[in-house]
């Protein structure tokens, strides 16, 4: 049985910290973004150290005081919100911001968990290396954050997930065990590898304080570029061309239907594509080249070779950096346009990529048998990834289909699971989808995950709740 | 207490299993490449299925008797290598060789543990696909193996370790449970990542039976050089020159000394680098580009930068595919010749590349204060990995310093973890390197490994001895 944080508590708390490390507890702390999640109450705490994680995390353990790990608040699955029946500590890592080491040479950056991540992209620009990660919220998520649910975005195709980015941690465990694993190696065979265990674990078998992340050279030359392809498959065609024409330079392969044009023209943001017509499909193509490739002309080569295998009809490659960013704008725009729509349910999935032309064929025939929907089905097909959105017809509302909610989300899980997918491929498990994981996780994956938990957070005080449920005892 | 087998649990495992399940027990099997460990005696078992290998884990975990898991047996730290006192069941993937699956689209290959590299890359290069996992031992090491100790070799410069071209296992725990893990996706963030726990324990928490791989594109044009460098700073200003004008394209970056070159001179094999004079130090460079790039000219215009800046003073680029054989045969016959000398201590470490130069120019000194050697330096410089290799001076043996070799490897690994290094860069621990481990490694960590093994290992029968020590109980 975990106990809620109490006056005593709190008092032994301040006895342990400066006061600078604690903080008015604001709303923000208590809700998600999209206000699905929200917490009775919390005892905010702030340190500045990886020392004083340590002694609070000695602290709630002594006192059997659940934790919940607060990085920029951005996560989509509820993971940074406590469920209502207790009163945990929250850990906030906004006072870890520094940058402690960049270093061109290694192509490390060394830094701490609370910094945001357009700090650290600067950080990396300013030493003339590239930090890759890139996704919407860059401008509040942390990095602590971002590798605790092992973050996405739109550079996966080429640098990977944030998981892929990381050389090594420094992690308090659940009891104030330090462990200092900030490693610049990129070879380093000593022993079980902490690091990936903790990314992804969502702050529930550690507290990450701070990681050694790769940076890169900065590509030489970029260009980005949109071509309508006739369906899916076509644009399957077409990854595969730039993939084997272009290899690693390509950064971003996004896919985008007509379903999320129409949304943009609907409700704004007022942005149009370059296209007369609005295409049925399209891709968002973004290269970053090196020394010796001019990448208009890898681009145009491509468009040139794709169409004469009938993949593409139709292309505009960008001509300035103010048109680049338009054409960004428009796949960036998106999610908030479905946001104004008003999803009946949302799903952030992946499938082998080979299958994903099957998964939209057959998706919108299943879900016709529950009622008439709006599909806008977009995302990073170059990492498989798509966001499978369904909206209520015109003149409906998502209030109308409250009721079909349930059954939208497991038919489109159900598909997903039917052909090797996953039910989270970027936003992670938190509280949102522990049932999801339980239906469709591998029964052996989930008993050795119930087996680490046990070992590292016996007392179950890491964010209890997120990516596990929680026992009764 | 662990149990070695009986004649009972022999024919206990029988009535499991098929016979072809059953094998002569060779001296392969007891004893390493290099000798140096040899294993009294075993039960040798090589399953045909996951399920077989389920069988067999609930067995010996029922009669608490120990399990050796066993690949291609050449790894070089006496991982695959039971200890003397027990009779442990080795537990052989060699007859798990099938290539499941090749998806060209999906850039992935599905393979059992027992497939031996040089057959993964040979189905990958039949799909026009690239499997780029590449060392030595490449017709004789097995993917389980490969993956359990998180191999490295010479393109992980570009395409990094064995871990990093995984996307799932499939694996089976100490009780015989079976974790499918076997993804093809890109993202999934569904809970803890097992995969990346199992990669790199030498099979002390689970047996891996078959994986999904990455695999890329062909480079469109590939090509090989050799340049003459001052130095190892000079080797590092040409190495981060190369990154920012070539990136991703450079697949290896290997330093060469003078006494490498000399060792091949005094004891063979009779290879010859083509410079007139045998360099100090010497780089050889493999780039693998994409379309658009002529890998020639871009080794080219490298060289002539490098030459400006005075980083390199003689190069030549190989005019023919027998020529880059002959450039790597140079690399590739260095340990040959090390053998035929006779190493007094050998080392797998890895610092931080900025750190290359100094732990270069710093050891030496050092390790004159024990007597006096010749050191072999080479290895994976765009990696931070050295092997840093010392040998007697002319007309003294191996033998003569054998009262030395602790204190050599004391000293070295000393400097590598001053300069926060690994005395371990893609070897792992095994058997040798365990005391080392408790010696440098951080204690939090080792901790938390500790937690692990006993979570997923609880009787502890999972190639005991090897990663941790053995408890006594």
């Amino acid at each position: 049985m975990l106990n809620s944080v109490t006056d005593d508590f709190r008092q032994h708390l301040r006895s342990l910290l400066p006061d600078a490390a604690f903080r008015e507890l604001t709303d923000a702390y208590l809700k998600e973004p999209r206000g699905r999640y929200a917490a009775g109450d919390g005892f905010l705490v702030a340190p500045d150290s990886v020392d004083q994680v340590s002694r609070i995390m000695r602290a709630c353990s002594n006192g059997r005081v659940s934790v919940v790990p607060y990085g920029g608040g951005t996560g989509l699955v509820g993971g940074q919100i406590a469920s209502k029946n207790v009163t945990p500590v929250i850990l906030s890592l906004e006072r870890m911001t520094r940058i402690r080491d960049i270093s061109p040479i290694d192509n490390v950056a060394v830094v701490e968990a609370g910094a945001i991540l357009q700090s650290v992209q600067e950080a990396a620009q300013d030493a003339d290396r590239l930090f890759p990660l890139s996704l919407a919220s860059e401008g509040s998520a942390r990095i602590g954050g971002l590798l605790a649910t092992n973050a996405g975005g739109v550079n996966t195709l080429r640098y990977g997930n944030a998981r892929d980015l990381c050389l090594g941690l420094e992690v308090v465990l659940a009891d104030g065990t330090i462990v200092n694993g900030l490693s610049r190696l990129r070879k380093n065979n000593t022993g079980y590898d902490l690091r990936h265990l903790m990314i992804g674990a969502e702050g529930s078998l550690g507290i990450i304080t701070a990681a050694s992340l790769k940076l890169f050279p900065q590509p030489a030359g970029s260009a980005t570029a949109m071509m309508v392809v006739k369906d899916p498959q076509a644009a399957l065609g077409l990854l595969a061309l730039a993939g084997s024409r272009l290899g690693g330079q390509i950064s971003a392969f996004e896919l985008i239907s007509r379903v999320g044009l129409d949304f943009l023209a609907e409700v704004g943001p007022d942005i149009k594509t370059p296209f007369a017509e609005t295409p049925e499909w399209m891709v968002l193509l973004d290269v970053g080249t090196f020394a010796g490739v001019d990448p208009e002309t890898a681009l145009e080569d491509l468009f040139v070779k794709a169409s004469e295998d009938g993949m593409v009809s139709d292309g505009v490659i960008a001509q300035s950096e103010g048109q680049r960013a338009e054409f960004w704008a428009i796949r960036e725009s998106i999610p908030e346009a479905n946001r104004r729509i008003g999803s009946v349910s949302s799903h952030d999935i992946s499938v082998p990529i080979a299958r994903i032309p099957d998964f939209i064929d057959e998706a919108p025939g299943r879900l016709a048998m529950i009622g008439q929907f709006r599909i806008n089905c977009f995302g990073h097909m170059g990492d498989g990834n798509l966001h499978y959105n369904v909206f209520p017809m015109p003149g409906k509302s998502r209030e109308d289909h409250q009721s079909d909610r349930a059954e939208i989300k497991r038919v489109v899980h159900d598909l997903t699971h039917e052909m090797e997918g996953s039910i989270s491929a970027e936003h992670g498990i938190g509280r949102l989808k522990v049932d999801d994981l339980i239906t469709y996780g591998d029964p052996g994956k989930l008993a050795a995950m119930r087996l680490i938990k046990d070992a590292l957070d016996p007392l179950g005080i890491l964010n209890p709740g997120a990516v596990l449920a929680q026992p009764d005892h």
